[in-house]
């Protein structure tokens, strides 16, 4: 039985990057108010971080999740992934690559068992991991793998504004094409709607499916992908219950007059779904992993190293990962008393 | 020489749908502030129609340009067509296609000599015009066709916060990425570069060109069209002394903090430009015909059939579409006395 009261596990993410003064920021911002998260870090390298970049919060050494509650509203709670870390703002160290796997190994293990209801997950640099022998394509895929998920992950980004899913994510433009099967679309658009309820408590839950051509082929003269792969997916989820429609035209599927006819958009591609939704607020998009036993999120930026180390990062992604992250697991037990 | 005072023409475009009653509400909103234009029409169809939706605007009927800056603050002046239009809002009707046609031929005489200082199109029914022999894929490349314009015309999609061209446009997002060449980018980017000078009177303009791929390929690990075929025209682009930067990752490109950076975004198809400029805004976007001889605008919409004759149409773009005109006729204007 998972813990009403259990906290948030942030991991560390990539050490050179912008991950730990943006967990400081966060702390600063959610003391008061909640919810009440704690970092897997090392406490020393914390201490040291926020010296330097002047960002005065108690670093607090936990051991055990439940001991965040008590201690959330003094300082951050850090429990320690034990290791060393040694780092330094922008300049990544392949040393560090266990370190930042076994941070997201302990807050993977906490969420299989409740200790923890959600994991929330800082920014990683894939090159140094894949030095190290990582072997999936990315942080989703690996959560994927560590909870033996049955089927593929998916990826939401959701801002108060939007939310979208991309049915393919990060491979060439020319590939996304070639993948795009009625299939995976009814699979993503599944996992989708079934999150919509269960993660967001929203009982209908409506879908618009994007067309993949200008105009939405306007009657298959500008590509044939909308009548033959995108229209009979949509056929295919009406016929199981969901509230799905289109293939809509993507350049006026996003509008303000557009949006609140939908609770997600099912994109065809990557920039489909993240051109929109960066372009109305780049700064508090939060990537939210469906179709998944345990609940993750994680901010929608990278691990900046540019800015590291220079207190001037933005906490608004994270901070909105966390809340949601929150309320993601709160929808859930609400579900499961049903 | 060019008339200083020569007025616009406004076309008919489809008479089933809303151009008649935008334009009607066009000179309400422009008839105190100017710029002059005049609308290419049946003067008793337009009567009947401003009658029909309730837009009691005075219809003068007009000889030539001329008479429009003597009339336009009485009244809308039009300038028959020399043919009837028989009309019914919503319904389209073969025996309107010669009509339409003459309209914009029309126009574009008037404009060729010097008659009228630009040309803004009403939008049109392709499939009605298709029937009736027209050949030609678009509004756009028929006026190429009829200026006898010695280059592709390239078209811009404008809004106050963000200008856009595609390099391709109406093709599927297959044989868009296939025709995708570093000559075609650096051809319309040079053409844009041109226009902003002439038509828009920044002395430097900043072009940002966009990737075609996730992150812009990320180091062509997806995808390699980035690397191999957009960084080459950004290359050739500055070494022509144009300030081309890029390839950007598409989904950060069009942020608040980004479009300061440029004057306009080179696009490498139609919704990666088109969707974010109609997110943004979806009421004021013109569509404007670069590297023609003649000044040519249109509003960015359709024939709206579902909501025509109802008077519930938005002339709003319609209105940026002949303030734009005026505006590029008044720049090349300044440019041919330097």
């Amino acid at each position: 039985m998972v813990d009403r009261t259990a906290p948030i596990a942030l991991t560390m993410g990539e050490p050179a990057g912008i991950g730990g003064e943006i967990a400081l920021m966060a702390w600063r911002n959610l003391r008061a108010t909640g919810p009440t998260f704690f970092l897997i870090d090392d406490p020393i390298r914390i201490t040291r971080l926020a010296t330097e970049v002047g960002i005065a919060v108690p670093i607090l050494t936990i051991e055990n999740p439940t001991q965040a509650n008590d201690t959330f509203s003094e300082g951050l709670p850090v429990l320690p992934i034990g290791m060393r870390v040694d780092f330094s703002a922008g300049r990544l160290e392949q040393a560090n690559a266990a370190a930042v796997i076994r941070s997201i190994e302990k807050a993977v293990r906490f969420a299989s068992t409740g200790a923890v209801s959600a994991v929330v997950t800082n920014p990683i640099q894939k090159s140094v991991l894949y030095q190290a022998g990582f072997k999936f394509p990315g942080h989703t895929e690996y959560l994927g793998a560590l909870v033996g998920a049955s089927v593929d992950p998916v990826m939401m980004l959701a801002s108060p504004q939007l939310k979208v899913v991309p049915v393919t994510i990060h491979v060439a433009l020319r590939q996304a094409i070639a993948l795009l099967t009625t299939e995976l679309i009814v699979d993503r658009a599944r996992i989708v709607a079934d999150a919509l309820v269960r993660d967001f408590g929203i009982a209908t839950p409506r879908l618009a499916v994007l067309g993949l051509n200008p105009h939405a082929g306007e009657n298959a003269s500008m590509g044939t992908e909308d009548r033959d792969i995108i229209a009979p997916a949509i056929e295919q989820l009406v016929a199981a219950g969901i509230a799905a429609f289109g293939p809509l035209p993507p350049d006026t599927a996003f509008t303000t007059g557009m949006r609140p006819s939908y609770d997600a958009a099912i994109c065809m591609y990557h920039d489909q779904g993240l051109i929109p939704l960066k372009t109305l607020d780049i700064d508090s998009g939060v990537n939210i992993t469906l179709g998944l036993p345990i609940v993750r999120t994680s901010p929608d930026h990278g691990t900046a190293l540019d800015i590291a180390g220079k207190g001037i990062a933005n906490p608004g992604s994270l901070i909105e990962a966390i809340k949601i992250a929150a309320s993601i697991a709160s929808h859930r037990r609400t579900e499961q008393r049903k």
